[in-house]
């Protein structure tokens, strides 16, 4: 009954903050979409820790992510336009998500010719909501 | 002073996890080196929910993770010698940590030549010591 209780009290809560995450997603791809690269920048976490692992990694708070963004998709062509599927997120704590799907960019052959690939995002509940603390990302 | 405190009791258990999880990454490495892939997939979670990710993804428990190693490396000379490098043992609650690094797999070119990438592991802390519960590795 107890284990009732705590299911009844926690299945509510993952759904919600699942949500919160997918709206963050969401929102990226938005930001993403409108060349802001600055605001996709921002869903990731402002702290020395934070990663973005690719072929190199990236260390480092929302300016190293975003250099590294604005080197690597430098045109309007080159970011072409991002979406994602397949995404499924698994709470792990309270404070803790794990999210990995798909990334697709359509993109015109001036632009580098369509891509795709996939990703696992950790994130945590900041005081500033969701935010990414690793990125592994591979095409 | 309440920080304080709470800093001088999480660190050094943070400190040990982080040893523990090291610990099962060095068996991981063992047991490949000596051909028992069994014994590597056995660091997994034997769950449903356990994901490894590389240019596909793999659902399922040991006996799924074990099949796609299988499949992949039929062979010792397939295998190669596994080392990790750069591992980074990131504690996110007293039960989930996020671990990077790096692999390199020594190989004849009969056995495909010389493999390395990067990878993400997610673990769990279980009845039965931390298992992976998310792998994405790519090259």
């Amino acid at each position: 009954m107890l284990r009732l209780s705590v299911l009844l009290f926690i299945a509510p809560l993952a759904y919600a903050q699942s949500g919160e995450i997918r709206a963050v997603l969401t929102h990226s791809e938005e930001a993403w979409n409108r060349g802001d690269l600055a605001a996709f920048a921002s869903y990731y976490e402002d702290s020395p820790d934070t990663t973005f692992m690719g072929r190199e990694v990236v260390h480092g708070g929302v300016q190293a992510i975003l250099a590294r963004y604005r080197k690597s998709y430098p045109t309007p062509e080159a970011m072409g336009t991002l979406s994602f599927t397949g995404v499924a997120v698994r709470q792990l704590s309270p404070e803790i998500a794990l999210v990995t799907g798909q990334f697709h960019l359509a993109r015109t052959t001036a632009g580098g010719g369509d891509a795709s690939g996939r990703y696992t995002l950790v994130f945590r509940k900041t005081a500033a909501g969701w935010k990414i603390i690793h990125d592994h990302t591979s095409s």
